[in-house]
């Protein structure tokens, strides 16, 4: 069996346009009618690739194959980045799948598969079920954003007594302060200016701190666990100081670049761990989905059609910094 | 009970003379008269400093306060950096005593004990008993060298299946090696040129790489755990291809500065760990005993007389780089 759905790519140009993809549908594959996507900054750095965009998906089980046990038709699902892996290498067998020395990280692999389309062909197994109390509009932005800071928090040990500094309120970080809150943590949010204090304060935040021009951070306690989420270069030693020992930080910034100022000495001496990590593997989404329901936790969002105009609008959204927090197109058929 | 002893100090210009130091005894106190004490590169950057040089200690007990319980005239005990902690901070209690928020790191608040000295007053519970099987000569250069290399690889989880890089073959290089070794694992040394090769691998090293001019590796298998002992900046870009999927890198180079060069991205995309690490608390340091002895490991010495010109000596030749491997100040009476 083969499906022809609609979906949009990006092109050498940055524009995004309307195709047509074909797929085969095998026994363990299940077909996915997309009702909303989220959309990342990654996708904006995709924008120039003939591919299907979008991994942050959403939507209805409209078909299974033969060898599905898990899903059924009407079943509500969403995906993330990681839609075919070996499943044989070190990092598959210890459930690292993000890992994978074969995996599809990018979706480079399946150019025609994508959140933003009217449909998608996914391995059941990497599919997981959205539960009830969260509506499907919310559920786009977890896939990505809040799989990558629910990854960062809970899957490297941080504990409910924990100070989390949560550098950045956007996508990444909206989502991070209303996890943590809700993880019992105290949290302690660094923004550039004073624009964002009452809405993270709103979101479970116990500080707030507007650093822009600040050179030193005099906290009333060091933090525990740092969770890098803005944009651009980390004043490090800004925050060095604050830092507990044993403390971790983790530089989820993709633009980062080189860590050019970040200091050693500190590092070594307070015992400090820089976690490098990626979205999430596949056990850590259900626990995050039952996270956010049992909490009532939702993606503060700003929707758009997915059309190619929506899409378009979004992105330019995103890339002027304006995004508050986290971008879903709506399916409009 | 006070005592008088014998010390060396550094001073403004970088010389070192011969004083003497008094201390009192308390309960809890042991008098260790030293035979002998390993030299560190830290202990050069303090050469300029008026306080008693020397961090890798060992001896023999001469007396004992009365509230000791563990330890008797005649025992033979090392130390290294830590001498006093507050007991009572978060750190104190997870048994992290390296990085206790009241700690004596250096010594500094305790200017008249040092290794390089006829005798230290030490208290009971941070020295650490040295196994009949190893020689006195040999535990110095344990006490910081090893325990620094020690801590990295065995507390932080290297498995004997994991493929552990060094780079850099001197004081600590050449312990891990060992160290590596005799915990099972496949060790790859990374050293500038061919000189220290056929040392390496009799140390125990499965590969040898000469690095200088390489602008890739090709290993066969990337490595899990990689430490980073060698003195200046590290040429990241070098080795990030061959770092596995969640593997650790421990960057114990003091004089690294600042992270210039590391990149973000492969930190991120491999789940990579750079662990920040100094010495070992005092648990690490008779297991680190215990696997020495049940291996007959050796630190490579160079040994010098505990006088003035023996240390000035000793500090010349590791401030030129030409110490094979660590450099011990035998005492002279």
């Amino acid at each position: 069996m083969s499906i022809d759905y609609t979906v949009f790519k990006g092109s050498p140009n940055g524009r995004i346009y309307k195709s047509t993809a074909s797929r085969q549908v095998k026994a363990d594959d299940v077909v996915v009618k997309i009702t909303h996507s989220g959309l990342c900054y990654s996708d904006v750095h995709f924008k120039h690739r003939d591919m299907v965009l979008g991994h942050e998906g959403v939507g209805v089980v409209s078909s299974v194959g033969p060898a599905c046990s898990n899903l059924k038709v009407g079943d509500r699902v969403g995906w993330g980045f990681v839609r075919d892996t070996c499943a044989h290498c070190d990092m598959c067998y210890e459930g690292e799948d993000m890992y994978c020395a074969d995996g599809d990280f990018y979706g480079q692999k399946s150019l025609d598969t994508g959140s933003l389309a009217s449909h998608a062909v996914i391995r059941e197994s990497f599919l997981f079920k959205i539960p009830d109390a969260v509506e499907l509009l919310h559920a786009g932005p977890l896939m990505c954003g809040g799989a990558t800071v629910f990854e960062a928090l809970a899957r490297y040990g941080v504990k409910p007594t924990d100070r989390v500094g949560i550098i950045g309120v956007g996508g990444l970080g909206h989502l991070a302060i209303q996890f943590a809150a809700k993880m019992g943590c105290e949290v302690v949010v660094f923004s550039s200016t004073d624009d964002k204090r009452e809405e993270a304060m709103a979101m479970g935040a116990t500080e707030f701190h507007a650093v822009k021009g600040l050179t030193a951070l005099n906290l009333k306690r060091n933090i525990n666990c740092l969770l890098v989420t803005g944009s651009g270069q980390t004043n490090w030693n800004l925050y060095m100081p604050s830092m507990a020992p044993k403390g971790k930080i983790f530089p989820l910034t993709v633009e980062l670049g080189n860590f050019v100022d970040l200091p050693a000495l500190p590092i070594n001496l307070k015992g400090l761990t820089l976690q490098g990590s990626t979205v999430a593997p596949r056990q850590v989404f259900p626990k995050m989905l039952a996270h956010v329901a049992q909490h009532g936790i939702k993606p503060v969002v700003e929707t758009f059609p997915m059309t190619e105009d929506g899409i378009a609008q979004a992105m330019e959204r995103i890339e002027q910094g304006k995004m508050r927090y986290r971008a879903v197109l709506v399916a409009t058929d």
